[in-house]
């Protein structure tokens, strides 16, 4: 892009929507330089719907999480144009939109997109409901489905690290289908959210690329054979054709025009581009400039999504995905995750501080993250003779499997808050490096480090990854990352840019190499790691976190409410 | 005894004296039935000496842990006289004291008796103060004792589970011997605390039977050989003839009468029956009729000692010590110990609460140790899937190892404050339900299993134990385990009894099968046990803990005070 000159043609604008796990997103970006001008958040009133459901309050199993299809709707009516308010900028200049979403995010909808959710009949189903990314209840069918694909060789189940997660269509579609056949019949379409909330711009279906390939298994321009499904469950054999298959559109395309209704909901001018579907993580790579191939984004926040670009096709154990123009198209994407970081570092905070350090938080105006975090960054590497392992919500890369749980070892009576703490975030830099290896070593270099979320801002913690990793890691230099991202791709949907390497370069930030590692934390670091990874392949493999799981649940199984010691 | 007749002679009393950790205790007690009528408690005011010498505030090196002998003598003088107003008895009728001491806790002394920390020329000297039980600064002379023991074949150290512990007579004074041989010099005799004390009662040294074979190595009548002690260090091969060679005195008989010195400090009668030192966990054992063979006493607080008799000699591997007449005359006693159990459960609370929780306490009138308590007695067996290791201060028995540390498996992020809080008093019990198999395994039958000690009146755990040793608890009815033991030696000493069983049945009181194993429970806790019983074997043996140690050890080694990290 040139400088205006000086008679300039009004600036263009385009909106980004990020549909997060708790809320949604919405901002203005100049389409010239990626200026971000106005943003807007809708919290969903209905959340994470996982102990009732909404209306009947029938409760719900253990391990469901469902979300409520009108909280996603009310994002377009509320956060867009509050965000557009913002911004200041007259909506006609607004000539494009596109949405991210949380995926595997799935729901079962009529023909005409209408969520099953939505129409009476259904509402009392818990299986009528949009299943979150994670409700982690189709663990058995995940199962059966790895099993079966691998006594198949099916060519397509390498593509996935050898694993296929509960977390994705197939499993909650086969789950739905085993539970209640009532709804999957009704199921007409079985979309996920990234396509329906375009489906309510557009007023048409359209199936996005990334999606269809990171969790819904298409590879090589096909869904799994009729045969494969048809093995799993005899009723299951024409899912892919009947519920799922599709034209798939290329990421950043233009896949329609905004409706009236749409217009009416956002305040928008009708017609304007809307871009494919897109997944929260891979929308973020080009606002960070991470499109190039060997540029590894990691989306820090509670969860980790790790996505790089490679020329080839590489088939890398444990990484959770590799989809052609998966990211960005004329590439092959490959994605990662780690389940839970900054969740983990939260759930420790939450077991509480002692009065003394509260004390001195308030003292300081510190909050319990900000007074553990200068705590722990007075330690010297491996003076809390502690090593953990970062699995509290399981481990998705590279072992792929949602049952395992967290380690702490090392402790002594000695042993404080900041030191559990510390090793928290060290855990999470171990498994980060984990990852990293095994792209590195399947065949997928990593030329950049670079990361982006809410953790990007913690400080320490990114030390401690470039320390850990041994590189050094660039930051994002937007807050907003998906929702920038998303803004990007609508100004290509919308025709200002060529395609989105091009529009990144204009529209995309980063602040290069921001933490440097220090060779000799990384020595001591290289130390502890050595532990890590026995621990890590130790307990990967002996059974006894699986063990102590299926303990707990029988033992909650049989004893739900009631004390189990006499008095 | 049979009841007193109409005109009796008045009742006699004895004066029992625990001399714990941070404080004494004086009991005084009815020889007719051990009631109880007075006590008093003097907390030393040097308390445990781990940072830096009185006097001269030098500084002391990391795991010292040192004790003022003023502190001891100051017992004597205060809640001696105390205990006895508060029983509100005539002195005249108090017939003999007894003590017991924590062990090993050993010093330097002239030929008599005089502490060298108390002669000026010597008090700047750390090595010349009485090292407490737990100073741990002495790992490697233990090691090469043990080495050396293993190498030459020694008889005595199968006595000790094949392995001598840091804390013991032996590896303390080779570490003063090596590291300030002018103290060594000095020292005309190296001698227990337990012994010291009865030394300022008496005017004269005795040794008891108890601390000599345990933490003395004093086996088969003699202690370890000069060729044996030469080849640890030349001028350590007299170190046993020189300086703890001396008759020794059998558990309950009379060593010396009361000075007209320590009459004036006690008010107690001049001339009045002294009895020989003791310990303080295997004093305690006729206090809770735990004196025939088979009955395991635990006595749990901070820590946990398990003494038990057996009719026969028995090696068996990791328990700490059997010596002959070692608890009670005639019989051999066994001794083993988990180094921390309720320190672990102050050391989770030491970590804090939620803010919630705190509120519920407050509400509810409740201290944090009894919230957490009530939440985690609601818990089903395994319903929280973790188990820990309770090697927060290393494991005494059966590992004999210092330098191992804590572990906790299974952390979700759903596990709560009582989750963890459970599993670590269930840990406690597994580490003691391993101590119970090798003993039985060994060839020493448990037949009951007593409890004693403040851990007592915690009924969440004791049911926890009930329920994993398979075995009922019972529970000692006097919350002064120690000082009535040693009250009952000293009614032994003073004749009023003809020996320490008889005067147990007549003194001692417990509460037999106070809690009973719920065989579901039972079931339960074997399947948790089996993942202890896997874990305990991995971390024992596999190097982990102490690779974790030693780079905790270097880190802190290297940068005591300085940040790590740039900022």
């Amino acid at each position: 892009m040139t400088v205006p000159p000086a008679t300039p043609d009004p600036d263009r604008y385009v909106v980004g929507v990020d549909f997060g796990t708790l809320s949604g997103r919405a901002v203005v970006v100049r389409v010239r330089d990626g200026e971000e001008l106005g943003t807007a958040v809708h919290e969903y009133p209905h959340a994470v719907i996982e102990q009732r459901l909404p209306g009947t309050g029938a409760a719900l199993p253990p391990d469901w999480a469902l979300q409520h299809p009108a909280d996603w709707r009310d994002v377009l009516r509320t956060a867009v144009p509050a965000a557009v308010a913002a911004a200041g900028v007259d909506p006609a200049l607004i000539i494009g939109i596109a949405t991210d979403f949380t995926a595997c995010t799935v729901l079962p909808a009529r023909a005409d997109g209408t969520a099953l959710a939505e129409l009476p009949q259904w509402a009392d189903r818990p299986h009528a409901w949009p299943k979150l990314w994670k409700h982690h209840a189709a663990q058995q069918q995940a199962d059966r489905i790895n099993d079966l694909a691998h006594a198949r060789g099916e060519k397509w189940i390498a593509r996935y690290g050898g694993k296929i997660s509960a977390e994705w269509q197939y499993a909650k579609a086969l789950q739905l289908l085993e539970e209640d056949p009532e709804v999957y019949a009704a199921c007409e379409r079985w979309i996920e959210a990234a396509d329906w909330i375009v489906w309510q711009l557009t007023g048409a279906e359209s199936r996005n690329a990334c999606t269809a390939g990171y969790k819904g298994q298409y590879q090589d321009g096909a869904y799994p054979s009729e045969e494969y499904l048809a093995a799993l469950h005899p009723q299951f054999a024409d899912f892919a054709r009947t519920r799922l298959e599709h034209p798939l559109a290329a990421l950043g395309s233009r896949v329609g025009s905004l409706t009236a209704e749409a217009a009416g909901w956002t305040g928008l001018p009708q017609g304007i581009a809307v871009a494919a579907g897109n997944v929260d993580a891979h929308v973020a790579a080009p606002a960070a400039r991470a499109v190039e191939n060997g540029q590894l984004l990691a989306i820090m926040g509670t969860s980790t999504c790790h996505v790089v670009n490679g020329p080839v096709l590489a088939e890398v154990p444990g990484i959770c995905g590799v989809v052609e123009n998966g990211i960005v198209t004329g590439s092959y994407g490959y994605e990662a995750g780690q389940s839970a970081v900054g969740d983990i570092f939260a759930w420790w905070l939450r077991q509480g501080l002692p009065a003394d350090y509260l004390a001195e938080a308030g003292a300081n105006g510190e909050d319990a993250h900000q007074l553990l975090t200068r705590k722990a960054a007075d330690q010297p590497v491996g003076g809390h003779g502690l090593v953990a392992l970062d699995w509290l919500n399981g481990n998705r890369s590279t072992l792929v499997d949602h049952d395992l749980s967290g380690v702490i070892v090392g402790l002594t009576l000695a042993t404080r808050p900041e030191e559990v703490y510390r090793a928290l975030l060290e855990a999470t830099a171990f498994g980060t490096r984990v990852i990293v290896e095994a792209l590195e070593q399947g065949g997928v270099p990593v030329t950049e480090y670079i990361v982006t979320g809410g953790l990007g801002k913690n400080a320490l913690l990114m030390q401690i990854h470039a320390d850990v990793l041994r590189r050094p890691v660039s930051l994002a230099v937007s807050e907003q990352g998906p929702a920038v991202g998303s803004a990007i791709h609508a100004a290509v949907a919308a025709g200002a840019h060529p395609d989105v390497r091009t529009a990144s370069a204009a529209m995309g930030r980063k602040r290069s190499d921001a933490y440097r590692p220090d060779p000799e934390r990384a020595d001591a670091y290289d130390r502890l790691y050595a532990e890590y990874r026995a621990l890590h392949d130790k307990f990967a493999t002996d059974g006894t976190l699986h063990r102590l799981r299926r303990i707990r649940n029988a033992a909650l199984a049989a004893a739900p409410t009631t004390s189990s010691e006499a008095p």
